[in-house]
């Protein structure tokens, strides 16, 4: 099976066609211009990116969109997480959660569509939210995000992010009911 | 000359409809579904928003967007205001603003098309952001902003809201533009 990847992202479209490959699934990687809406959850943004590639390709696409919820802060920063990370950063999130429950998640919507049928699942990593900005490694929200379980950020152990990776568990989970469902 | 306002907000229309009358336009009102992007810049929301409504109605359209801009905070809410008033809230600015320049902007981009020309322009509101929530009148960041010259926020006195509105600023100059040049 022979599916287009929406992204700009060479680092992302190895990662996650090597896990395609592993279903037997070969992607190919488009690079489309794609409108993000402004919506509230991912699965909507996802949605619409998908609907877009295929547009644009006329084939079988995949595309996702990824994002940190905290919900003592009612899911901020959430889909504009890189804006949020471009203007207040972590430093603000710090500043937002001074007194409040850390609990945090990274999210990561992935979906396909094919013209006809279209599947959107999500992947998460549940943790909470550092007291303070550690690690030098990963990029974005890494350095204030600990996963459950463990007691380093994602920047201060890459491995261990990459072991748990919200992307990776949304693209399995796609995959698998691709494959599954014989689309 | 007809002009058709892409608005859900009935409240909107009839404020900037009274605006257009002075200069002979007369507005209707349209309710289409508009795809709000994300992008850094209201103008470029506005852009898209005309095009996607001229594309529904097939006549001259205007549309407009707003958001507060906090320079300390490298534009934050900016184009993302609602959805930050939804989640942290005027508290949240009031935390990331603390020990910061408290000057900020409300802005309003006002923007035509009909299907050739395309006119974008904004209105903006100078002012700084207050050391508490107070007043309330008004809606969104209201209770946190004061603008330039004055000592009370726009929800302790709506009055000068209204005097100073950035919508007003931006709808003046646009429909300025589009009388002047005969579009």
């Amino acid at each position: 099976m022979k599916i287009y990847f929406a992204t700009t992202n060479a680092h992302k479209f190895s990662e996650v066609s090597a896990l395609a490959s592993r279903f037997g699934i070969s992607l190919g990687m488009v690079e489309v211009e794609l409108v993000e809406p402004q919506a509230d959850s991912l699965r909507e943004i996802v949605r619409a990116k998908v609907r877009q590639a295929y547009l644009a390709v006329k084939k079988p696409v995949i595309a996702d969109d990824s994002g940190l919820f905290i919900p003592a802060l009612r899911g901020f920063p959430g889909p504009y997480s890189s804006f949020v990370m471009k203007t207040v950063g972590n430093e603000g999130i710090l500043r937002l959660l001074e007194g409040k429950d850390r609990g945090a998640e990274f999210v990561c919507a992935a979906g396909y569509f094919d013209g006809r049928e279209e599947v959107v699942v999500e992947g998460k990593v549940a943790g909470k939210i550092a007291d303070s900005v550690r690690g030098r490694g990963g990029f974005g929200f890494d350095p204030i995000f600990i996963p459950c379980g463990y007691e380093k950020t994602f920047a201060e152990d890459p491995e261990t992010k990459q072991k748990l990776s919200h992307r990776a568990v949304a693209f399995t989970s796609l995959f698998q009911k691709l494959v599954s469902s014989r689309i």
